[in-house]
């Protein structure tokens, strides 16, 4: 680390010559591995931006000018070079350095993301407030090429002439999504990565360069570039079919080559788009050799953890035993074939797999459109990224009432992503939806049977589950009393005056609950039930299931507001007064949710064992009070 | 009407001769144009649409095929060809003809839309059914040039070569989105249009059909096709540099040339974008003359109805205002500047007015752009339309805490448009957001009050209002108690025991609720109390405010599930119990609302005055009873 550590701040890194970036570079690379492979996060992406990073603050001051990196999976080395390096260790842990761009981490991070293609929105944004408030600086933003192919980006593409403004748009392009991109932008950016019409914009930048004080060398090379680029790039690209200035391509790894072309487009009155190439975890053998496999790392397991199923891969299974019994069973996913396990599903049935890229409202509606073809859609979709879908699952989905199922995974906290990724939003709203079967399975068992329920239900169904593994089997201490054919709910535990209701991951947490008031001494203990399905509530055998019980505690998997819990406290106010329960609600608050291990957001939210034994106390104290409540 | 009432059905247009089509033609634009002036519709999009669809339904079989119209506002002359012409008098009524696709209406009707952009996902997911499924039939989308521009449309495109499957896109191009089209694809569609690249194939195609018999006729010019389209074509559009296959342009008013032209694609062995250039308003000469005025029509006004000031016009003024004061003020729409009455603040401001197009997402985002780079962007947007932007109102707005004011109009009911274009999701998907402060004017004061709130206040502020007229003032019995900063509820009306709670819209509704018990003799009289503030939910004022009455009624403008009655219900229910009303909601069951009058909305989802009465009279039998219920 001689020089990582020895640079007191980013504007030193315009006096080290190329021998010394190079170091800087392999320091770079060594640190962001170290810690990634130790703390979990998004390597192979962060390795391949190393130079481009270099190169941007070289030219670039984050102090004036501002940078935005698309999704962030590729700013720890900016993070490094702009005060980070000290705490970097905490990478995605509790209080500490965020996986992402984060404003309130740093005045050098201008716009917090996590969610992908936000980038040139937000830098047209900068930029207009820059114009109207007539003030100087440069606004960069950088996006990978998945990135560029979700329908977000390409408004802010088809928004940048009309907007009339300068900006410059950075495409960095490893030719992979998480794993490889697909549809036709990428076979052009292809296209556009072998081409040759750059040759002489290149050779003109060094040549001037080489004999020329720079300044005056830029002139000369911009002169050119305006005399020539419309007439040698216009038929070839997408850009420039846009007024985007296209240049490129470019070798990202190059920090003299990079460098001169961003001091052209600092020049340059229009918005421009570079294009530098870079390989995917350069630098890192493995990395480079299977991307995919390092793109997001979870955190090293403490040595002697059981690694059992994860739910991701139980869900992946389930659906494949349904695509091999059900030739009408499809599966759609967006950008996320290994997060989501479905690399089996894929090689069984190739033309049964659909992997959209990153556009999840694209794969929503395309599920709309296959369903009322007469198929059985499953998508796979993250709960943080079906926020990116809500409307196609309201207006084609649910609208019609197609068999559309969503596998909804990462559904509640997340973990180590942080506030970008939490799974919080889904429940609360899918819950006004009409048509939508909303479903939360609490262990092996109880996925597969709400999987095979979709099978002959005519309508769309979710199916949420969490991040992280399936629990041993929790069997009811009843035979199951749902002998109907939807969902419904299960006493899982017998007991007396109050119950714990929980669904998904919260039914075990109730279970431990229980087994806490047992030590405390609590008698009698509360019965836990598992609600199974969450919209629509099923009154009926809720009725019936509540009926012995005067207090009811729920643990939500995620907010508060407009959660089950408040479902079922409306039910509970419009049951006769002699059947009312009193209903407390553990949820999280109104607040967005920091990075973290699960347990640590668990307690910061207030639901855990220990709280729901708290929310029973208080109402033993008055157990013998007549009036039921709500 | 001597040819449309004839017809048996439309397979019986394949035997019309080109005089008869002529008539035809004229009657469908003499049936939409009568129909949409008496009962409101999107009449200019439709009447550009009647010879593409004429030759849409010579060509292909929607007993088998498939074809699906974006958005929908060009579908009357398809709805009247297929069977909907003696109920079309009922177009946008209770019970009667949609003025949208419906599959529920018709079996030749096979997406349901009203939102952009969502067809070219739609087809290819009936392609894609339709290649598992091993059957044959064509799969048609009819796109307009501006839902093009849109992200969604654009991922389809994206993904239509890696689909690989058959499919052919229709391009409605009238040069026109509901106002002026906007962007960089915009251009470029102007420069294709006036492109003479496709002479040869018109040429080709009139010389072989002309000498020879229709069959082969297409094959030759399939052969010549096939030969000469990749060198011809590749390198002037964005569609082939996507690998769509690109024909075009084409007149979309001469059927004859359509039609072969769809005859041609017909056979073609991969996707197929036509580039048909129509007249919007086509026929109708003020429609024709300012098709922006006749896109959308609202019904004719019974004579003598007064004409006040529209919600949308009022908060367009009240942002212009500000904008004179703070310079800072800046203001987005996504297409919508006519709808949300922004004409007059771009033409003061035009370099602070920003119209992206159906771009919702994009705009969005750039917002919190503009914010972080020291704006104040207020963004108008439709309720529904806010569906679209959901995950940048919370990723890039909310999460950032930024600045952005969100005028919500059409919240709550909208009447004729019906189910895709209800504003009933925002309070229960907004509710969750953490830093997000949502409110609700009552009328014109209310509404000033809460957009100068917005200019001191440093964070995101959604002020949602309804369709329709502003409500005449209405004034509080007491002086405002709410002297903090921040908006919170107010008395209305004085009264005892009972309080009835309403915001927006519902507190007039709730005023005439207190009138109607008034008039059935119920004693003592409730109160009326505006909430104003939805979230964060103003619990100190709020405790004061209902510390006297046992019985609450809140009527929602939205869903009941989520919405602001569960939040009030879940903050009664922390209250100690002698403190702790009962609360009855009223609000949107589990349905999609149709399209009819917004009362006729109102009664089916028994949110009316009526209710609200019966609401308190079984509450008034058992008026005396002690124990305090929630």
């Amino acid at each position: 680390m001689k020089i990582l550590k020895t640079l007191k701040d980013y504007s030193e890194i315009k006096n080290l010559s190329g021998g010394e970036i190079k170091t800087l570079a392999s320091e770079l690379r060594h640190k962001i591995t170290s810690v990634a492979l130790k703390n979990g996060g998004h390597l192979a992406s962060s390795l391949g931006a190393v130079e481009l990073t270099i190169s941007l603050l070289r030219s670039f001051d984050p102090a004036s000018d501002r940078v935005i990196f698309d999704v962030g999976h590729q700013a720890y080395a900016y993070k490094l070079l702009t005060g980070r390096l000290e705490n970097f260790h905490t990478l995605r842990q509790w209080g500490g350095v965020s996986g992402f761009p984060k404003r309130g981490e740093s005045p050098f991070d201008h716009f917090d993301t996590g969610h992908s293609s936000t980038s040139l929105s937000a830098a047209l944004g900068y930029a207009k407030a820059r114009d109207v408030l007539g003030e100087k600086r440069h606004v960069v933003a950088v996006i990978g090429d998945a990135s560029l192919l979700n329908g977000l980006a390409f408004e802010a593409l088809n928004y940048t002439r009309e907007s009339g403004t300068r900006v410059i748009y950075i495409l960095n392009d490893n030719a992979m999504s998480i794993s490889p991109r697909v549809g036709g932008m990428a076979t052009h950016l292809a296209r556009l990565s072998s081409s040759s019409a750059y040759n002489w914009l290149k050779k003109a930048i060094k040549d001037s360069c080489a004999s020329l004080p720079r300044g005056q060398a830029i002139e000369n090379v911009l002169g050119k570039v305006k005399d020539h680029i419309k007439t040698i790039v216009k038929p070839i690209n997408i850009f420039d079919e846009m007024d985007i200035n296209y240049w490129g391509p470019f070798d990202g790894h190059n920090v003299e080559e990079m460098e001169h072309v961003f001091e052209l487009a600092k020049k340059y009155d229009g918005p421009v788009l570079i294009h530098a190439v870079t390989v995917k975890g350069k630098g890192f053998e493995e990395a480079e050799k299977d991307p995919t496999a390092f793109h997001g790392l979870s955190p090293a397991e403490p040595a002697g953890r059981a690694a059992g199923k994860s739910w991701s891969s139980a869900a992946a299974e389930v659906v494949l035993e349904m695509a091999k019994k059900d030739p009408k069973v499809v599966c759609l996913t967006a950008a996320m074939k290994s997060g989501s396990r479905l690399e089996e599903f894929a090689g069984c049935f190739p033309d049964r797999f659909f992997d959209v890229g990153i556009a999840e409202g694209h794969m929503v509606t395309m599920a709309a459109g296959m369903a009322a073809g007469g198929l059985k859609p499953v998508v796979f979709i993250y709960s943080t990224f079906m926020q990116r879908a809500m409307d196609q699952l309201v207006h084609d989905v649910c609208m019609q009432n197609l068999p559309v199922t969503f596998a909804v995974d990462r559904a509640g906290f997340v973990g180590e992503d942080g506030e970008t990724h939490q799974g919080l939003l889904d429940i609360s709203w899918c819950r006004p939806v009409p048509n939508l079967l909303m479903t939360a399975p609490r262990d092996l068992d109880s996925m597969v049977k709400l999987f095979n329920f979709t099978s002959d239900h005519n309508g769309p169904v979710m199916i949420r589950f969490p991040r992280g593994k399936v629990p041993a089997r929790i069997t009811s201490d009843l035979p199951s009393e749902t002998c109907g054919i939807m969902p419904g709910p299960e006493i899982i535990k017998n007991g007396e005056e109050k119950a714990l209701i929980g669904y998904g991951r919260t039914v075990e947490l109730m279970i431990r609950a229980r087994e806490r008031a047992a030590m405390a001494g609590i008698h009698p203990l509360p019965a836990v039930i598992d609600l199974v399905r969450l919209k629509p509530l099923p009154e009926t055998e809720l009725k019936d299931i509540l009926s012995p019980y005067s207090e009811i505690v729920i643990a939500e998997d995620g907010y508060a507001a407009g959660g089950a819990g408040e479902a079922v406290a409306a039910f509970a106010r419009e049951l006769d007064e002699e059947d009312r329960p009193s209903v407390t609600v553990l949820g999280v608050p109104d607040i967005f949710v920091p990075q973290g291990r699960v347990e640590e957001q668990e307690i910061y939210c207030g639901i855990t064992p220990e709280k729901v034994v708290s929310a029973l106390v208080p109402a033993q104290k008055t157990a013998n009070r007549q009036s039921a409540r709500l």
